[in-house]
């Protein structure tokens, strides 16, 4: 027996109004038909996942690469159009559970207790229902002796069973032959000239097969999202699952409700996140760091000990007991070493850092290798570009670089140097050098004795 | 007929303990009786505004100016007593809606489903309602057979009338001559020794005038502000209906509750939101940009594709495709042309660019025209200030400027030209040229060769 | 008759997963003991503060040093075993209220409410109740007669007794010769082996002792903390509290849900606080200061008219008319006198500045003393460390330092100086003096005549 499951993502979703396919559109980063392809794996039940794409498809193609297989439906006639795409893929005996692509707070649990129902019921058809305090505008579910009978749309709904509160949440499982063989019975004869998925339930009640409803209590993991204000509203429920989860296993938040966390984002124990602060993509932060305010941190390693504030972190690393912040900037595959010190209006790119090593203020550092116990003084400078290409420099062990240096790229600057502040240096400096490339200083005094040189003030 | 609305800004706010008259006070960023103005232009259904003013009224006058016309009230004696301050404003026959000043959320709809209803009802005298939940301190509509019998205010309430919850807004529709005739009766014989506009109430319904109630059913459009915790709940309500409108249209918004926007603001589709954002004033967001986190933007317009992160844009423009920040600084009048790149410790002032202008780090831009595919290199600055005059730089296309290089204007740096990496210039630079000011590098060898330099690690 | 209070803190608080002892666990910044310990000396009606510390006791014995004595629990056996170690400092006759010290929203007024309860109902054990909505895990107030008859604890309370929403807060006042008397007669024989001190209720109700309840209506106030998410729960309340607080005293603030105010932060009137701004510690603000947006400020002085944005301010003080920011960093010890200007990009630390200075793009001051009038150019640096030990630069009036100049430290700029830009100084500059540290410019013409120099573009 071979347990399916099949995503509907063919859709536009117009009220979206954007230019991505609903399903590939982003919930604090990832898009969310990730998170029902992901919940579907970490439910550990089902053996093939099949998504139906259409419009844009490959974008959604894109998402999911090869953590699933694919099934066109050209033209959007329908869900249950789009189901029946799959038959070709549905080739053995089990069951299929259908998921639209537009629900992302579907989560593992929901569909491992659906399908534990579905098997200890030895149902045919399982319908996945909830229950709604407005169900306007959904199709309700009717019962007769406490047994499903009909989903009536609203549109057909009498006034009587408009008040049923329980509703169908679009999810099914069904066995996989009788899916194929009542979707062939199903037709467009409707206003919108499609092919409706829900129609297979008759179609199956008719025949006397065994269904019954999964009744899902936390409704608002079955919510659909139709346009950008209800995707706010599930990012909502999501982010503070996912900071309360974090808070239960010793992450303090300070002011959560400013704080955005994604949801593959990892945190250890004794973290403390401070205000305003934004962390996404696979970024880690490990024990005893504290991130913010202000602060992003996007698809970062950040190590044991770390202060972040008022930063924006991007690709990059910071490995134990460094400071960062604040007012930096890590931009992309920055590697930032031990027991660094990365200050105010310091941007570091493309660069890797050993030990020790200090930019404590308005620097730059762009691919550069910089070995251990350095400082980079107030104002230095990697010039990298020349206008044409990009230039690497190279610092080794124990170098002091002066304020407003400017070093210019390729160039190596040995163990043991010092940099004049103030200097611009174009040529590489042995070990033990002291360089130095800066004028004299002149004092032409009483050079103001008969006037104030500095007039603006007041 | 002509239809008048008068509008009660005289009063001072006590209670809001700031030095603004009340009405004058901002809601994001905008005053409050600009809010009542702008609403009654959009309903389109009122011929002339007329605003009464006393406490610091040119404060008022300065923010509506020509927009309406204005009334004094010179002690403020009253309700009843603003209002009579416009008799002679009001003389041709017609209806006047009067509004207080400190309702901000009164918007056009209302205003125009109240002056309807007054219509269709052929109203004499029309009061505008509303259900709360706790009425208590608000003037209860008391009724008979379902009509207005009385307002009676919360010091004369029975017990039984407490228990009403259905009170007077201070929104009233009212034929004109009625209005100044009833207001001729009204007397200050009470407590407070003030004129209240409630009482003409009593002296057009004992004359059997045609008085009815228009119920607002959505209440909180009738918070009057009383102080600042008020203020910030009516600025909760816009904040979310603003937000919600954004959504709803193609705006996809990461964390709304962190995100601020004003009244005036128009942003396009597609745009994405990041959270802790702050936009005001006339801003435009063209379509495709993306906007956050961490950055403010005022009074400017953002173009197509562009992207702004962790920055502050006041009064400026950035046109397509261009990217800004982090940490970026676009001061007053900057104007950013297309595809350019101002990244990350820059500030641009008083500045236009050409296309593909870039400059990523470090870089003060102020008081320069710039030309076409010019590069600014990292810490480079336009020295526009010699401690008593502002000058300009001009800089033509195809210039490279090398880093920590100092421009002292006014200078003019002239087509296809380079300035060398840490030079100061103080003269102009023609075109094909390279500008060189700076010393050799001497390497002094062996200079630390028994010890460390840089001592100062762990 | 003497009052004392005892409060627990000796436990270790596992689920918060944290390395702190859970009472020294912050709370907006401050430890929750100290809030329990500053409201116990706000209500004034306590003659000595006991706390009894056990699990890291030095933590915190280093937060609350002299305003409270201390009693030694060694292993954690119970809170009955924790009050019985107070036995020898409770030596006078009198009361003494017990107070868990994980309760930091127990407020003075809650404490002095419930002593004049006690004193009025002349009781000999008063036990703080509240009720509920959801009260399972409590431990249930049984009633009869509306006398408290027993406290049953969750485990062995019927199904009716379930129902019981009134429950025991954990904070008792009792007389002190009966509070140990009875703490004598308590055993550990249950489940944990622990001395619990609500057993002390069944004795003294046994004995005939006065005894009743006293019903805590703001049931949040005694919310007890068990993990991160509970504490971000009651700093959600304290928020609240504090924003309405201010706002309802003048200040304005813009999107309070992203302000985030400590407890012993003050703040005057007519003060804006724009959004995702966040203050803590001892810091004050003066009347008329403009603060935020994205600001941070920690421990410091802001003075009147100041304005204040996307600027972190440490420890230090600003005076009056002053402007600082955007993306400015006070850092520690920075004394920023009247009517300054810090710009972007500006770091300043351990240093003080006179009137009218101004530092208004990218500049470093470090260790410096700066007079009256002085203006600090776009880029300008104290170099104040040489990779050893950092050094003093003095500043007289009426300087004006040009762009990217360096002043390498110790240095002293006398009065009325002008430093060129580009310069860097090794040397003391005597008043009236122009001082010149550069090359001469030389323009290497048609040097680019037959291409472009600067390729990089589209």
């Amino acid at each position: 027996m071979k347990k399916y499951a099949i995503i509907l993502a063919a859709g536009k979703g117009t009220r979206m109004k954007t230019e991505l396919p609903k399903c590939a559109y982003p919930l604090l980063k990832k898009p969310m038909i990730a998170y029902i392809v992901e919940n579907l794996y970490k439910s550990t039940v089902i053996d093939e996942l099949i998504t139906v794409v259409g419009h844009k498809k490959q974008v959604i193609k894109d998402i999911l690469n090869s953590r699933v297989s694919y099934a066109y439906q050209e033209e959007q006639l329908g869900t249950g159009h789009a189901v029946m795409m799959c038959k070709d893929q549905v080739t053995e005996p089990g069951y299929t559970i259908i998921l639209p692509g537009d629900m992302p707070l579907i989560d593992e649990l929901v569909i491992k207790e659906a399908i534990v129902y579905h098997e200890k019921a030895k149902n045919d058809l399982t319908v996945v229902s909830t229950n709604l305090a407005d169900p306007s505008g959904y199709g309700r579910i009717i019962k007769k002796n406490n047994q499903l009978e009909a989903i009536i749309e609203e549109k057909d709904a009498t006034d009587k069973q408009k008040e049923i509160n329980e509703v169908n949440t679009g999810i099914y499982i069904v066995d996989n032959k009788l899916l194929f063989s009542s979707l062939d019975k199903i037709s467009n004869d409707n206003a919108q000239n499609e092919y409706y998925l829900t129609d297979i339930v008759k179609i199956i009640k008719k025949d006397n097969y065994k269904i019954s409803t999964y009744l899902l209590k936390k409704s608002f993991k079955a919510m659909g999202i139709n346009d950008l204000y209800a995707l706010s509203q599930a990012e909502s429920i999501l982010r503070h699952e996912i900071n309360k989860k974090f808070m239960r296993s010793g992450v303090a938040m300070i002011n959560p409700d400013t704080i955005t966390i994604g949801d593959n984002v990892l945190i250890e124990e004794n973290v403390t996140v401070s205000p305003n602060t934004y962390i996404t993509g696979n970024s880690v932060i490990k024990k005893n760091a504290k991130v913010g305010p202000s602060t992003e941190i996007h698809n970062s390693k950040i190590g044991e000990n770390v202060t972040v504030k008022h930063s924006l972190i991007y690709n990059s690393e910071v490995k134990a007991n460094s400071t960062v912040g604040p007012f930096a900037h890590l931009r992309d595959g920055a590697v930032i070493g031990e027991n660094n010190r990365i200050g105010n209006f310091v941007e570091i790119k493309k660069s890797s850092t050993g030990d020790f090593f200090k930019a404590s203020h308005l620097a730059y550092v762009g691919d550069a290798e910089i070995g251990n116990d350095v400082n980079f003084g107030c104002g230095s400078i990697t010039v990298n570009y020349d206008g044409r290409n990009k230039y690497k420099t190279q610092i080794g062990n124990d170098v002091f670089v002066g304020c407003n240096a400017n070093l210019i790229a390729p160039i190596i600057i040995d163990d043991n140097s010092t940099i004049a502040a103030g200097s611009t240096l174009d040529k590489n400096v042995p070990k033990d050098t002291l360089a130095i490339a800066r004028s004299y200083q002149v004092n032409k005094e009483n050079y103001f004795k008969n006037g104030k040189r500095y007039k603006d003030k007041k």
